[in-house]
This record gives structure tokens, C-alpha cells and sequence, in this order.
């Protein structure tokens, strides 16, 4: 390669940067420069420091203005079903009890039903436009669970969506294992026998490279914690890492037990002891924040936020995108609802949606903007990074760009 | 004209029609035709009772699928400013109090200041997004109210600006007069004075065709009943119509205020009497819902809904979009806390942000599906309208048309 020719696929300048590198603050660079090359970073610093003409740098010098943060990721959806909960959600909201809506065929079972109904083609169809909402919002990297199927075929299908999906838009996703989500009719009376089949059926799956976590619902609705600790035994004999809907609805040591398995993260956490936030830190067990079923289900029972920042648990902000509880298609608003229902200060809920997200799926070549992380970034229309909090709606990427490439 | 030269300027054909045309349902029409012709509808109906070969009957023949709504109507904003808050927002959220934000130069103070600092073309620039934002989200008909000049010049540059966006985007903009909402530093102590300078600051915008409507901030922290009854006799005198900002923070009589001058609406009115419902109710005054200042503020006081439906008061529902307690770009998503905060259904919530709006904003040309209506629709990607209140973020629209013309 002769001096004269390009040493970067790529470089943006003109924008300031949040680089969110160190363990405090926005990490600002006033008018920036990123540059990359074969999808990583390559240079962060001041457009300033620059050699002249940077055209000689990259084959691509791209003038933006506003702000550039990284990638954002959502580390916790089940954006992969068919069908939807509008008219249950609207019976709801008509006065109908839960029983009327179970008669109307509402509840998970009708995702289910209509999951299972859908062939593959049919269910990315549905799914795409979720994930591509996500990615319009900010986020270059989707944790996507199972959890619909409740059988071996359904449960790889969704699977199989969820890598077909990061395929088609060029972004991250890691799947996540989830068949201890509800009950399916076929084994009503018997979840012991329903968890003993869901183990079996995971070592098939990851064999094919379908299972980059497992996760259960450990709740008095879903499973108890002895099911989801056989789940995470076999999970742990295939070395596969695991996580949890833990605490949403009423503290069964959730945390505990995710932190117990060394768990990437404990997701919901709303009952959470203080001795189970203590356990988290001890494993380095990240607290998932989930402000959308917080805000559609009217709760008011706060997470312990105190604790966990006393106790240096990372907290992480995901969408859940998913049909019954939190429809939400927007980091950003995933984001907003942190900060209104948790009082997350706009940077916390930044963190929560980058470096804190790429913890909770085990990454750490992204959630920042440095030297060597995956060229994951988004080119913002702001002032200033708290905006991205403040704003409630509108369209305020004007690039969004996975490994280099630009997905919106 | 010849029998096969077209009769209608457009046709839609292919998508389900919510025509709200009716005082109850979504008055729908499966697979149906929407014509239009000069600006205003000419056929709404069943595609299947169109006549052959459709594309004889409009010179545009588009194809749509999922729903068509009326227009959304926007009837309360404040999105004419300069500045933003988002760094008093991050301050709040970082536990300041009150006093350093004002110290920091925060609060309604600083809008002001910046707003009077721009001159016309600056201050146009940074409100043309808010209102693209806006109508994005499906709104045709954008009310806009002044008052962050809070003098004679500034006031007018704001209601300049108001109607420079409405020509520049193609949609109907209604301008409100609101130099009643805070009292500028230059009247200190003296908000009697203020309020006789504002009452004759108002013939003279009224007579540059400024001035559509007059509103006024009837609060503890505003301005009394007395001096809002000044405000309001002097756009009586003129013939212009009032609406009022009333009974957000406390129970001063506004809405009966409001329909005492015969009030076109009663807004935020969280706080709104029975007696006083029973006065909207008499005078026809529509009840506009800002449920985005009442999801930022974390407000608990819920309007009364069921006094509202049980005295036949029309409820509209709007984003109050402004820099301090509602940064909302979204008719979709005020429409979603409407139906998370307030309980409305998604057909109120639709009728709120379509057919009562326009009441509260004195239209009857608009709102509804129907033949002679203003040609405002939008095309949505759904499969039920009750979806335009259930997902959080996303980008439902596939086109939005003000007067028959594509706008978004
Ligand atoms: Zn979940
Ligand atoms: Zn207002």
C-alpha cells in the first residue's frame, strides 16, 4: 500500500462526540473525528488533531453535525411473534377482565398459537419490521429471545428468525434460549415435565448455533427458581451463559440466583432485595432495566436504583419489545421512560443503552467509542447528548452505522 | 369536460377506512375508496361499489393497505420557541433544586430570552423540525400558540413564524395569541399593568390577520380569573374565540370561565370541578387531554374522565409541545399516554386527536371520512387502528395528505 492511498474505509468529522470511554461522564470531544477500517475503529480524537487534507485519510470523509454516540443496544427484546395484542390490549382498556380477555383468546397462549401457526417466512415477514423500527431508533446490536415456540421446531424457527433478522440488516443479534417462558397447553399440569423437555431440546439448538444465552421466567406465574436452576445447569454443562426475568412481580431471590450462575444480567428486577443486589455485584451481574412494561402496566414498585449504585450494579435500559407488556419500538423511548419512571439521569440511561447493554450480552468490543470497538455508532440531530432523553417522538438519527456500514 | 376526462384529482384504493364519520365506533368500511377532488372528499365508500376500471374516475390512482384515519389534528402547542430545555431537564434528574435551576438560568425565563434573542428566520429554523416531527406523526392541522415573546414584536415574530410553518409544510396551522401565559421581567410585581399592555397589543396582531384564537394561563402561578376575564373580553369584543389553559395545578373556576365566553376548549383541566363539566358541557367547550405534560411532571390528579363522558363533554387529546414540561413530537404517542395515564380507549383516543380536536379548534370541515370534508387522511400500516395507541415508537405512517396533497 503506497503512502497516498487511504488507510480507512471510513471517517466522520464535524460532529461531537460521546464517546462514553472512562467511568464517568458523556466523554465529550468537542468537533470530532471518528475514523474506521475493516468495521473497527481506528481513530477517535478532535478534527483538530488531524493531519491536513483527511481526505488522503479515508475513501470515505462523511460531514456530519450534531452528535455521534455508539451503537445503542438492545439487550432484552422478544421482538420475534406473529400476530399482535391490540385488540386485548383494547378490551383492557374497554373494562374487560381477565377472564373476558382469556375467552376473547387473548394472554400469551394467543402469541403462541399464532407463532406456531406462522412458518418461517411468515414470522421474519412480521418480525422484520420491528427489528427494523429498533435499528431506525439508534441500536446496531438486538438481544431477540424465543419463548413463543414452546416446542423444539417452534422454538428453532423463532431462532432462525432471530439470526435471519441480524442477517438482513446487517446489525448484531444474539439470540437467547427462553422455553422456560410460560406453559404450553400440551404440558398444562406439568411444568416439571415441561422444563425436563425444554433442557433436552437445548443441546439441539445449540448445536445448530442457535443459542448464545439461556433465560427463563422465574416468577410465581412462571417457573420456580428449583426449574429455572436445572435450566441454568444445563445451560452451564454446555458453557452457554445465562440470564433472567427476575423479581418483576414479587421478590423469589431472582438476582440471587442469576448472580449465583455468574449471569450476564438479571432483567426487570423490580422486588429485588438489597442482599440479592449484593450478590449481582458480587458476579458482575448486570441489572436490566425495562421502563416499557413498568409504564404499560402502571406499576409502582421502583427498582432498588439506590442500591444498585451504591453497590456499583450496572444498570442497563432494553425496550422487551414484546406483544402483551411492552410494545415499544423505540431505544430512545425506552430510554425517556427510564428517565421519567426511574428519574435515570440522561447519562445513566445512555450507559444503560451502551456500555452497561454490551455487558449484559457478554460483549466488550462495543458500547463505546474507542480504538479497536466495533464501528457501531449513530449521528444525532441534538445540542446535546440529555436530549436524547428529553425529546418524547420524533426522528432524530440521521445515520446509523454497524461494523462500518451504514443500516439507517 | 368530456365523460372519461377523470372527475377527482386522487383516489386511494386497497385500505381499510376509520371513518369516525358518526357519534360512535370507528366507522369502518372494509376495503375501501377514498376520492377527492379540489381539496375536499368526494367518495368515501366500499372499493367494491366503485365502477370498473377506477383509474377513469381520478387522474392518481395510489395503492394502500392497512387503515386510513382522518388527519390528526394537533389543537394545543407551543412548539414556536428558541433553545431547548433539555440541560435543565438533565439538572433535575441530577437532583438540583428549583433555585439552582433558576440560577442556571432555567425555567420558562430562559425561553423567553432565547426566543426574543432570534430574529424571524432563526426562530423558524429551529421550529420547522418540531412541526415536520409532528406532522410525521399524521397531524394536517397544527394549532400554535404565542407566548414566549411577551411583547407586542415578539409575540408577533412567533405568530409569524406559526404561519410561515403552515406554508411551508402544506398543512392548516390555527394561531393562538397567548401573551398571557408568563409575566415578562420588564413587569415585575405588576401583572395588572402586563395584562392591560397585552390587551392592546391584541387588536393591533388581530388586525395583521395574526390571530385566530385567544388563550390565556388562568393559575396560582399565572394569571387570576379577573385578569384572564379582561383577556378574554377584549377577543370577545373582536369576535375572536377563547380557549384557556385551566385547572392543571388547582381548581380556579377555569373551565367554567372558559364556557362562560362561550370557550371553544378547557385544556389540561386535571383539576376541573364537576360544576365547572357542567358548564363546559352546557356551552359546548371541548376538554383537552395534554397527557405529555402529565406523564413529564409525574402528575397523579387525573381530569375527570367519567364527569367528562357523563355530561357529554367531547374529550380532545393533544401534545402541549414545548421546551419545559412536554418536549412531545408525537400525535401517535400523545395518543399512547392518553390511553396508558388516562385510561381512554383507543377509539377515544382517536376521536380526541381527530374529530374533538377539530371542534377545539372550531373546524367542522375536518376530523372525519366524509364526502365535503377537507381531503386530510393518513395512509398507517396496521392492521387495526387500536395499534395507533398500543405501540410505543415505530413509524406506522405511509402517508400523510393535507388537502389532498402528500405532505409526509
Ligand atoms: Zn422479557
Ligand atoms: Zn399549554
Amino acid at each position: 500500500m503506497s503512502m497516498t492511498e487511504p488507510q480507512w474505509d471510513g471517517l466522520v468529522v464535524g460532529a461531537h462526540l460521546a464517546t462514553l470511554d472512562g467511568a464517568a461522564g458523556y466523554g465529550e470531544i468537542t468537533d470530532g473525528a471518528l475514523g474506521w477500517h475493516d468495521g473497527r475503529i481506528t481513530h477517535v480524537g478532535r478534527r483538530a488533531d488531524l493531519p491536513a487534507s483527511p481526505e488522503r485519510l479515508a475513501r470515505e470523509v462523511i460531514q456530519a453535525d450534531g452528535w455521534i454516540t455508539p451503537g445503542l443496544i438492545d439487550c432484552h427484546t422478544h421482538l420475534v411473534f406473529a400476530g399482535d395484542r391490540a385488540r386485548e390490549f383494547e378490551l383492557r382498556l374497554q373494562g374487560a377482565s381477565y377472564e373476558e380477555i382469556a375467552r376473547a383468546g387473548g394472554g400469551i397462549a394467543s402469541t403462541v398459537k399464532a407463532t406456531r401457526e406462522a412458518d418461517e417466512d411468515e414470522l421474519l415477514r412480521q418480525s422484520l419490521p420491528r427489528a427494523q423500527a429498533l435499528v431506525a431508533s439508534g441500536a446496531t446490536t438486538l438481544e431477540i429471545k424465543s419463548g413463543y415456540g414452546l416446542d423444539l421446531d417452534n422454538e428453532r424457527k423463532m431462532l432462525r428468525v432471530a439470526r435471519r433478522i441480524g442477517e438482513r440488516l446487517g446489525v448484531t443479534v444474539r439470540t437467547t434460549y427462553l422455553a422456560a417462558h410460560a406453559l404450553p397447553t400440551e404440558f398444562a399440569g406439568n411444568s416439571d415435565g415441561y422444563i425436563n423437555a425444554a433442557v433436552q431440546w437445548l443441546p439441539q439448538l445449540h448445536s445448530e448455533g442457535l443459542v448464545d444465552a439461556v433465560d427463563a421466567f422465574c416468577e410465581g406465574i412462571g417457573f420456580t427458581p428449583g426449574q429455572t436452576r436445572r435450566m441454568f445447569e444445563a445451560a452451564r454443562a454446555l458453557g452457554v451463559p445465562v440470564k433472567l426475568h427476575a423479581d418483576q412481580l414479587s421478590d423469589l431471590g431472582g438476582g440471587a440466583l442469576a448472580a449465583a450462575f455468574d449471569g450476564l444480567s438479571a432483567d426487570h428486577v423490580e422486588h429485588t432485595s438489597v442482599d440479592s443486589v449484593r450478590a449481582m455485584a458480587g458476579h458482575g451481574t448486570v441489572a436490566v432495566l425495562l421502563p416499557g412494561a413498568f409504564h404499560v402496566l402502571r406499576e409502582t414498585k421502583l427498582p432498588p436504583l439506590d442500591a444498585f449504585r451504591e453497590h456499583g450494579v450496572a444498570m442497563a435500559v432494553a425496550t422487551d419489545c414484546n406483544p402483551g407488556t411492552s410494545p415499544l419500538l423505540s431505544m430512545r423511548q425506552a430510554m425517556q421512560l427510564a428517565s421519567t419512571h426511574f428519574r435515570l439521569t440522561p447519562e445513566e440511561a445512555l450507559r444503560g443503552a451502551t456500555t452497561h447493554a454490551a455487558r449484559a450480552l457478554g460483549f466488550n468490543d462495543r458500547g463505546a467509542l474507542r480504538v479497536g470497538a466495533r464501528a457501531d455508532f449513530v449521528c444525532w440531530n441534538l445540542r446535546h447528548p440529555s436530549e436524547l432523553c428529553y425529546w418524547l417522538g420524533g426522528q432524530l438519527t440521521h445515520g446509523v452505522f454497524a461494523g462500518g456500514r451504514q443500516v439507517a
